[in-house]
């Protein structure tokens, strides 16, 4: 936790942390912070800056609350992101949010299994906590936007060319795909397919919609590493 | 597992898998091979190929192994990577392995906790499985180095210009640091600190052996998420 966020409606002139609040508890048993430290704090959607803690006992709290700075800029990159696994889906919100990414779009594919969709991972509580802690991790305070897509062909066909505007369009595929270019000047947006990689049909609908292939080097990636190493080349 | 990895010494005119074998487990469970089908292959350390599934069953057998292609060349990017959390150490060894990394330096440093030192995760048997399970993510066979340096100050004193040698020397941090140069042609040697970075003393050491503290955008990122980041960028 780089940064300890907080809703607007929680910011006053002191604000006090239950000792059940995690962020309580980052305080106490992480930074181990004492009386007249500073923190750093954040507001949720808006400015960056400090705060001094004032108690630490079995709860906490912070007075002096300073916004000082705004957030990073946000990252001109689009994802588009057929549905991990549910075990995986968790590490890669965080990742990609810790990124700067600000539009997830999360869609189906034929190699995404159905029972994925049930996934309470996908709840907009859990979604939500995940971008948080990708987030406190940035230290970064706005919130990327999340949309579901349940169908693959309605999203390539009616919805994409909204999403992506006029941006480079690029979808990371194993074969046949030429290297991804290197620190793209404008927006992108980025498709990403499931384990084992969306299927011809589909690689086939999304170059019709002007996506080109690429690829970094020759090796199969995890969604997760395969995410980082691309927004770090394209961006 | 985009290919089922061997020992040379497995290798004979057919391979007979026992059921608990994990490669076994993948062949009938995961990839739900029935006789005749062909599967992806390769000898750690040597070469790549395809096999037939001759049997499947309680145990399951492989036959006509042919093994015809090289492995991916290496990545030129020698990693020294400050001792992770034991949690995430695992991740990070797969992930950097699956990027290509031949050469993996874990170090000390001073925001690591001694107690990771006695982690059993740093056991030659757990590294390898490790580095495997990157190998048989992206389809390569050549393992990794991974030499553990328990004390900062010898390593970059004594051991720091063997290793980089002629190599372009990074060092990623989040302050008073440049961009990260984009597709280096030639090696580069990468330190990556541990949560929350070097001290300034450390920078300092590395500084002095001509190291360039470089950054990737004004987000903080995880170790998992910059090693990726910074190796999508600079190869």
């Amino acid at each position: 936790m780089n940064v300890i966020l907080f809703d607007a409606r929680e910011i006053a002139a002191a604000i006090r942390l239950d000792a059940a609040d995690r962020r309580a508890l980052h305080i106490g048993s992480v930074l181990r912070a004492q009386p007249g430290d500073e923190v750093r704090v954040g507001i949720i959607g808006g400015r960056l800056g400090h705060a001094t803690v004032k108690h630490v006992g079995t709860d906490v709290s912070l007075e002096d609350v300073v916004l000082d700075a705004d957030p990073p800029p946000p990252l001109p990159v689009t994802l588009l992101l057929a549905l991990p696994r549910p075990k995986v889906l968790n590490r890669v919100i965080a990742s990609v949010t810790s990124l700067g990414v600000k539009r997830i779009h999360i869609l189906n594919s034929w190699r995404v299994e159905k029972s994925y969709w049930k996934s309470p991972k996908l709840e907009p509580s859990n979604l939500r906590a995940q971008c948080l802690a990708g987030l406190e991790q940035a230290g970064d305070t706005i919130l990327p936007e999340i949309v579901l897509h349940r169908f693959f062909r309605e999203l390539v066909e009616r919805e994409v060319d909204a999403i992506a505007g006029d941006s480079l369009r690029l979808v990371a595929h194993p074969r046949d795909a030429g290297e991804c270019p290197r620190g793209v000047a404008g927006p992108v947006t980025l498709a990403i397919g499931p384990e084992g990689g969306f299927i011809d049909a589909e690689i086939e609908s999304l170059r019709a919609k002007k996506f080109s292939a690429v690829r970094i080097g020759p090796r199969v990636l995890r969604v997760e590493t395969a995410v980082a190493a691309l927004v770090g080349r394209i961006a």
